[in-house]
C-alpha cells in the first residue's frame, strides 16, 4: 500500500511538472533546480550568479525552506522577485507548490528562474519540478566520498559545483577520488572547482550558465 | 489520504520503536541515534569513541547508508560488531529496519549500541528508532544558521556535537549566532565543540556519554 502511494505521489508531481515545464518552455524561461547538502554553498552561489549576471539577464529564486526566510533575507539586495516556500518540515519541494507560485513572477520578463531547493541530499534529486535541468552543489568540507556514497543528486543532475575549494588545504579531502567516483556515477558531467566565498573558478560557471540562459 | 497513510507509517514506526526499546532495555543496551548532514562527521567521532571508550565499554554499531559500506570499513580496525543497512535510497532508518538486524549483535554483552543514520538534516528526526537519545552533529563549515533553519533536530536531540571547530578561523562561522540561535529552541541542551581530526573538545564528550552508559 505504501509503494502504491509513493507511485501515485511520484505520478502526481510528475503530472504537475510536466505542466510547469511546458508553461516555462512557451514563456522561455529557464528553470534551474539547485540542490545540497545544508550548508554547501546554493546561496553563496546564488549571491555571486546576481552580482555577476544580475544585469545580463532578468533573474528569479525560488527559495525552499523547512521554516525561515533567511535565505531570501540574503538576496534581498538584488532587487530581484524572489518567492519563500516554508515546507513547514518536508524535505524537498514538489512541482505542486511550484507551479502555485509561479503566478508571483512576471512570465513575460524572466529569463531565468532558480529554485533553491531545501538543504538535503537525498530527498529532493527524487523530485521533478518541471526544472530544465538540475544542478548540484558540494562541498570539499563534507569530504571526497559523496558522490559514492550519495549517488542519486549526481546520477540526475547537468553539472556539479565544488564548492569551498579554498578549504581543501585544511582537510583531507582527496580530489582524485571525488573525481573517479563521480566519473562512474556519471563520466560527462561538468564539473566547476569554485570557491563562492573567494570568488575562484566561477569565471567558467558563469559563462556555462550564460550559454544556457541565451539558448533557451 | 497521504496524510492518513502517513500517520500509518508514523504510527507502525512507533510501536515497532517501543519494542526495539523494550528489549534493550531489558538487555541494558544503550542506543544512540546519530544524526546530521552528510559529511559534519558521525563516523569521525565514533572512530574517535571507539578508540578512547573501545576497552572500558563494548561497542557496536549499526551503519546507515544509502549504498555502499565505507563507514563501516572505516570502523572495521575497532574489531567491534558493526552492521550496514543499505537503505537503497531511502532517506532515514526507521525502527522495522533496527529491529531486524537486532538479532546480530549478543545484547547480552553489549553496553552501547551507536546507530549513524543516513546522513541527513531533515528526515532522520521524525522517526524514532528506540534509542535512549538521540544525538545531533553540526559542522561550522555548514554555517551559523543551521538550527536556525533545520530546528527539528535541534530540538529532538538530547545534546549537540559542533564539529569542526579547528576551521572556523577559514569560515564566517559566528559563534555567538549559533548559540543564540539554539537557545530559542532548546535552550538546556549540552553542547560540545570539538574537532574530531585534532582531537580538541573530545574529553568533555567522552566523560558525558561515560556517565550515560554507567546508568543505563
Amino acid at each position: 500500500m505504501e509503494i502504491k502511494v509513493m507511485k501515485n505521489i511520484l505520478d502526481r508531481n510528475q503530472n504537475k511538472a510536466d505542466e510547469v515545464r511546458s508553461v516555462l518552455s512557451m514563456k522561455k524561461v529557464l528553470m534551474v533546480n539547485i540542490i545540497s547538502s545544508p550548508g554547501a554553498g546554493k546561496t553563496s552561489l546564488l549571491e555571486r550568479t546576481c552580482e555577476e549576471l544580475g544585469t545580463k539577464f532578468t533573474m528569479g529564486v525560488i527559495e525552499g525552506d523547512i521554516t525561515t526566510d533567511r535565505d531570501a533575507q540574503r538576496l534581498k539586495k538584488y532587487n530581484i522577485p524572489i518567492v519563500v516556500i516554508n515546507t513547514e518540515g518536508g524535505c524537498h519541494l514538489d512541482s505542486h507548490s511550484i507551479s502555485k507560485v509561479l503566478d508571483n513572477f512576471d512570465l513575460d520578463k524572466l529569463d531565468v528562474l532558480f529554485v533553491e531547493n531545501v538543504g538535503n541530499l537525498i530527498c529532493p534529486s527524487q523530485f521533478d519540478l518541471g526544472e530544465a535541468f538540475k544542478l548540484a552543489v558540494v562541498s570539499t568540507t563534507e569530504g571526497d566520498d559523496k558522490p559514492g556514497k550519495y549517488p542519486m543528486l549526481f546520477r540526475e543532475a547537468s553539472a556539479v559545483m565544488l564548492n569551498k575549494i579554498d578549504l581543501i588545504p585544511y582537510t583531507n579531502f582527496n580530489f582524485d577520488i571525488f573525481r573517479s567516483d563521480l566519473n562512474k556515477i556519471n563520466s560527462k558531467i561538468p564539473l566547476f572547482k569554485i570557491s563562492c566565498t573567494r570568488g575562484d573558478g566561477l569565471g567558467e560557471w558563469y559563462k556555462w550558465i550564460a550559454e544556457r540562459i541565451d539558448a533557451r
